[in-house]
C-alpha cells in the first residue's frame, strides 16, 4: 500500500458526559472529512461506540491498541482508533460532571500531543472538554494553552484564535482581569500577536492576510481623552508589523471594527482582551465557530462550543464546528512528506 | 382650539453638513411621527428648507420667531419651528466639519433643553451632532452628558442608553480608559445604574423589565481566577436589585450575555463598560438604534448613527432610528396634563 497523501490528524476524544462522543463517531462517518486527513483517534472504543448508538451513525475505523501503535505495525495510510480502554461508559451520567470523565479527556489529549510532538501527526484535533471535569482531575488545570505550555514545556508565544468562515480573532491578552489588561498593551506585545496572527493565518491559506488592530480604549481613546494606549503603543506596533509587510491597520474603535470585518474589510481582528473579541464573534456565529491555538509546533483545533450537556446522547449535536476544525487542521498540517512517518517512529 | 392630547417634544436640529437637515424634514413630514407628538422645532428655517429638498419632502410646519414663542402667542396644540436665523446654508459644504456648524447645533441643543427645563416640552430630541465640529465651537465639549451636566447644573445620576428594537443596553462607565473602569465597579454604582435601568425602562413602559447584568471579567471572573469585581462588587449589586423588587439577574459572562438577550432572554443588558455594550448593540443592529439620555428631569432621545457626512445632501438617509428615538421620546415623555403648558410659561 502506497503511502498516504493526506495529512494524518491526532483526534482526542472529550469529555465523555457531553456531546463529544457523538461528535466524534458523526465526524468519523463523514465522507468529507475522512477525504481531507487520516486519524489517529485516542479514547475508549466503548465511548466510540456510545457516541454512533447516539448518532445513529456507522464509522469504520480500524481498532488498535497502544502498544501496536508504538510498534509501528499499524498501516501509516489508513485512519486507527487507539483503544485505551481506560473509561467504561456503563455508569456514566451523560450531562453530569465527573472527574474519571475529566481524567479520561486529559488521558487521550496528552496522548494526541505525544503524537504530534513526535511528528507522527502533523496537528491536534479534540472534541469539547469540560473545564470543571478538567479541573476535578487535574487541578492545575486553568486552560488548554496553560496545559500545552506544561506538557510540551513551551515557554515560546502561543495563542487561541477564534475562527468563523471568514473571519478569524486572535487576542493579545486572554484570561486576565479587566483591571490587569492596560499594562499588558506594550508595543511589543501587540506586535507579537500580529506577527503569529499574520503567521497562522498564512498557514491557513491566506497569501496576505488583512488584520485589523482592535483599539483597547472606547473611540480608540478619543486622542488621548480615554487612555493613551491606543496611540502610544498600538498605533506603533501597527507600523511596526507594515514596516514587517504585513498587511495590517488600525488601532479602529472596537465598537465599530467588527460590523467592519463582518462585511468583509479585513480577514482578522487582533483584539486587545477576552470579552472584546468574544462578545463580537459569539454574536456573529456562535455555533460555526473553531477554536485553534497557534503558535506550537503543530497546529491545534476544537469547535468553539462546549459540552452541551444539556442535549448530550440526544443524537442532535450540529457536526458543524466539529467539521469546519477538522478541516481546518487538516488545511494547515505540514503535508506528510515533511512529517515523520508514523511507521518509521 | 382644545389643548392637544400628544406629548410636546424640543427637537433640535443637530449639525447642518451632515444627515441633520434631510432627517429632520423627513421627521416632520412623516404621517407616524407627526400623529405621536407635537414638535418645538429648533433650528434655522434655510438649512430645514435645504433639507427638505434633499429630501423631496415637504413638511407643513408653522415658523415662529423666538420672541414669539416667549410671549406666549404661539398655540400649544400645533407642531412650530422656531427659526433662530443663525445659520446660512448658501455657503455650507456638505460633508465638512466647521465651527460655524457646530456652534449652530449647540445654539438649537441650548434652545432645546432650556425649553424642557422650563416644563414646555416633555422631552428633547435631536438630529446627529458631530462631535468634532461641537469641539470646535464649544472646546470643553466631551459628550451630551458632560454637556448637559454643565447646562442643567446637573449632579445627579445620568446615563446613556443605548435602544434597539426589543433590547436595551445601560453602562455604568462610559468615556472611561480600560485601565480605570475596574476600580469603578463598586456594588453602589452598579446598583445605581441597575435602579437608573429600571426606572427608564418603566417609564418607557415596561411593566417589569428583565434586567441582564454583564460581568466585568471574562468568564465572569471565572470564580475569582480572573477578577474578584464580579463576586464581591456585581453579584452583592444584584441581589439588593433583587431585594428592592427588580427582575433582575447576573451577573453574567458577557460574551453570551447578548446572545441570550438577543433571542429574547432579557429587555436590557447593563453593561460595565464602554464597548462591552457597544460591540454587540452594533453587530446586532446598528441602523436602527437610538441613544437614550436618561436620569435628567426629562428624557433625550436622538438616533444612535452620526452625522454620515459620506452620504450629507444625496437624500438618502433612512428615517429608522430618527423615527426610533422621536417616537421612544413620545412615549416617555410626560402626559400634557401634567407638563407646564406652553402658553402659559
Amino acid at each position: 500500500m502506497t503511502q498516504s497523501e493526506k495529512p494524518v490528524l491526532a483526534l482526542a476524544m472529550g469529555d465523555p458526559a457531553g456531546v463529544g462522543p457523538e461528535l466524534t463517531a458523526k465526524a468519523l462517518a463523514d465522507p468529507e472529512i475522512r477525504a481531507a486527513a487520516d486519524f489517529v483517534v485516542f479514547g475508549d472504543r466503548r465511548v466510540l461506540e456510545m457516541g454512533a448508538r447516539h448518532a445513529h451513525v456507522d464509522p469504520i475505523i480500524e481498532m488498535v491498541t497502544e502498544d501496536k501503535l508504538a510498534d509501528g505495525a499499524v498501516d501509516s495510510s489508513g485512519t486507527v482508533f487507539v483503544d485505551l480502554a481506560h473509561f467504561d461508559p456503563a455508569g456514566l451520567e451523560l450531562g453530569v460532571v465527573s472527574e474519571a470523565g475529566g481524567a479520561s479527556a486529559i488521558a487521550n489529549f496528552k496522548k494526541a500531543i505525544a503524537i504530534a510532538a513526535s511528528g507522527q501527526a502533523g496537528a491536534v484535533t479534540f472534541t469539547p472538554f469540560n473545564k470543571a471535569a478538567m479541573r476535578l482531575a487535574h487541578p492545575a488545570y486553568e486552560d488548554e494553552v496553560v496545559f500545552l505550555n506544561e506538557v510540551l514545556g513551551f515557554d515560546g508565544k502561543a495563542s487561541e484564535f477564534n475562527i468563523l468562515p471568514g473571519l478569524w480573532n486572535a487576542r493579545v491578552t486572554s484570561h486576565v482581569p479587566i483591571s490587569g489588561v492596560a499594562e499588558l498593551i506594550t508595543r511589543a506585545a501587540v506586535f507579537e500577536s500580529l506577527k503569529l496572527t499574520h503567521d497562522n493565518l498564512r498557514a491557513a491559506g491566506f497569501e496576505s492576510p488583512r488584520i485589523a488592530v482592535a483599539a483597547l480604549n472606547p473611540h480608540a481613546g478619543d486622542g488621548g481623552n480615554f487612555g493613551s494606549e491606543d496611540s502610544h503603543e498600538i498605533a506603533p506596533a501597527v507600523a511596526d508589523g507594515k514596516a514587517a509587510g504585513l498587511a495590517c491597520d488600525g488601532p479602529f474603535p472596537s465598537d465599530t471594527v467588527f460590523v467592519r470585518a463582518q462585511r468583509g474589510d479585513f480577514d482578522a481582528v487582533l483584539t486587545m482582551y477576552h470579552d472584546q473579541g468574544q462578545i463580537a464573534m459569539k454574536l456573529i456565529g456562535f455555533d460555526a465557530g473553531v477554536t485553534l491555538l497557534g503558535g506550537y509546533p503543530f497546529p491545534i483545533c476544537t469547535p468553539a462550543h462546549g459540552t452541551a450537556y444539556d442535549i448530550a446522547g440526544e443524537g442532535i449535536a450540529d457536526l458543524g464546528a466539529t467539521k469546519n476544525a477538522l478541516l481546518l487542521a487538516a488545511k494547515m498540517a505540514p503535508p506528510p512528506e515533511t512529517a515523520t512517518k508514523r511507521t518509521a517512529a
